[in-house]
């Protein structure tokens, strides 16, 4: 009668949403300050305020036609022009315009790119710990997910990533900062990764893409470098997002660009296109394509992020957590002090503390904390992070 | 190494695409005064001063994370619960918000509709003439297209679909206003078509379900009244959009909205999100979710479509043109002057005018004329209308 996948999709809602859907009933019973909700990405970080200027100077434009109406599929050429102008000027990376395609976000970067790509028995990997919907935008293709387990300190772990190349290996997605781990992959790990692409890619005769998922990029702490892929392999797409650089998570804008040395450049920006028009996207929100070309050298306040990332690290040190320091994202991934971090995560629910467990990002007893919430809340919060590590210890 | 169909799909601009683009340069050749462009469905009508008042409302608000933010997947509740409450003051249709799904305009409306219902085999059934991408969308989901020719006067041909339906049958696509004849279906055939769909629905022993595409339903002319389906057929689902009663085609906003009467409603509204989920719409863009919830009662200025129809109509049909004077929606479907279409819209674009051709609307031997433009450049396209129509007469 209907679609069984797609009701199971819709009626079992992500452990992250559902864990959401709870704080808010709880909130309603003792009361929103008694309620420690780290579960959801949602930037606390107000966007930029270039932002709303950029939104009063577009919707006073004369004629309402141009502003909202329909841009090419691929994107307005402008903006395009811009973003592109701007990889090329902190990467050097030779974009053009024309293999920049503007989406409805991360999620539709990921779901046009996967679907670009997918002929018959392919497989896509993905290295643990990684965002859940990896899984649900693969599954849509048809195509089989491969998953690596964790490094040390949630590095990649190339040894079982070389293993588990095979003929059918059409790509890999990289996400750098880490969601959930907040690691953000050294340049050595990149190189040695690339290595094993090119040597892999060479024995099966054909290229393996990188897919990179780059909501993160901008909010990095302590100066650190993120390695930018097209730099370092060819045959490498970035998905970008201003979801969470410009805390526009709500409006759906991004985009995908193919590295202009990319194996057959063109034609896979084709299959791009022509995967966009087959989902059902027509073009990316038109107005907000004109808003992140105007405040393309703008970010949030990262330094807030920073602020909450030191407070929450020092004291869970202090009170004996075990967690590798998050050096981007708004993420920590913190050792369960049991090994079902199902059970773990329900004892901290009880206190009032919603931390989402590791499970379904591809990794056994952990959870993951989201501090882009206010520093307040998170200071409030300590003392029960201490009740908590004191209740394993008793 | 790329999927094949995707990248057809992408490097074959769409017929109408097409012609747009060659209207762009040869705008550039002989001066944009000598291209007569009615290729596109693009609102010339500029968005109702309401929208830039409530843009100009919203981004005041001091909270941008509340209004730039994520809203839950399925929209904004309050926007959902305007929009219900809507439905049913106009249609009385017993609406709820959680039958509403909000999305990114008519083509992801009803891209996920389709995914949320398509199982193994499933035959979905257009009425000719129809939008060309509905092919698109139902062959992404797997599901094979049936195409059912044209009535008399644009009509819905019932004979033959009733000769059509097979068990396979998942569900009909139904236009109406009609993209490209401007046909609004009368009551009485919607009438007769639902006893078909009732009739073979219990032959099968499952629903089959109506899919209503609905962008065009508040551009209607001389007072007629579009039917509403829910009120005829209870496995219906509306596919909305704001792109044409709003004029904001590029910002990508609408809804599903499953018939509270439809089997296992809960059920197919679960799937529609699912399909949401898999497709990677996390959530309609969240300013204009709140942007239509706050213009409900506001439509663009249909008056200037009705002056355009009639200069056009009254001219063409004076020149000896043959066409169904339209009812609703800025499309004339016009009878080329020679069987082949194509042929004809070569000849016409000579002219300067450009008229897409019908073949890829399912009908052969026809031209759509988009009169979303300015009255002035009808006015100044009819002598080359005339020529064109004397060409044939030599």
């Amino acid at each position: 009668m209907y679609n069984e996948k797609m009701y199971k999709l819709g009626s079992n809602r992500s452990v992250i949403r559902d864990l959401f859907e709870y704080g808010k009933k709880l909130a309603a019973e003792k009361g929103e300050e008694n309620v420690y909700d780290f579960s959801l990405g949602n930037p606390n970080v107000p966007a930029p305020e270039e932002v709303r200027q950029s939104l009063e100077k577009l919707i006073s434009f004369p004629d309402s036609t141009v502003i909202h109406g329909y841009t090419s599929a691929q994107g307005d050429f402008t903006v395009r022009k811009t973003i592109s102008d701007y990889i090329n000027e902190r990467y050097s990376a030779g974009m053009t315009p024309d293999l920049i395609y503007m989406t409805a976000g991360a999620a539709a970067s990921l779901s046009i790119t996967l679907s670009a790509l997918k002929e018959d028995n392919d497989e896509f990997i993905v290295f643990a710990p990684f965002f859940p919907e990896y899984g649900v935008f693969i599954g849509n293709t048809g195509a089989k997910t491969v998953v690596i387990g964790p490094g040390e300190n949630m590095s990649l772990n190339l040894t079982e990533f070389e293993s588990k190349i095979t003929e059918n290996t059409k790509g890999i997605i990289i996400n750098s900062p880490n969601n959930p781990s907040g690691v953000v992959y050294t340049e050595t790990q990149i190189k040695a990764l690339c290595a094993v692409l090119e040597s892999k890619s060479k024995k099966y005769g054909h290229p393996i893409f990188v897919i990179c998922d780059e909501p993160y990029r901008e909010i990095v702490y302590d100066g650190i470098t993120v390695p930018y892929l097209m730099n370092y392999y060819k045959d490498t797409i970035v998905c970008y997002s201003y979801s969470k650089s410009l805390s526009l998570p709500g409006e759906r804008i991004g985009y995908i660009a193919v590295n202009p040395e990319c194996t057959d450049a063109e034609n896979v920006y084709y299959a791009v296109c022509g995967a966009g028009r087959s989902l059902g996207y027509v073009c990316a929100p038109s107005l907000f394509q004109r808003v992140v070309a105007d405040c393309i050298r703008c970010k949030g306040d990262i330094d807030a992020y920073k602020r909450n990332r030191d407070l929450l690290c020092n004291a869970l040190e202090d009170y004996g957590y075990d967690f590798v320091k998050p050096e981007g994202a708004f993420y920590l991934f913190v050792k369960a002090l049991e090994p079902d971090a199902k059970a773990f995560s329900d004892r901290a629910k009880k206190l009032g503390l919603l931390l989402v467990p590791s499970d379904s990002f591809g990794v056994k007893g952990y959870v993951r904390i989201s501090y882009c919430v206010s520093y307040d809340m998170i200071k409030r919060s300590l003392p029960l992070f201490k009740t908590l590590a004191e209740s394993y210890a008793e």
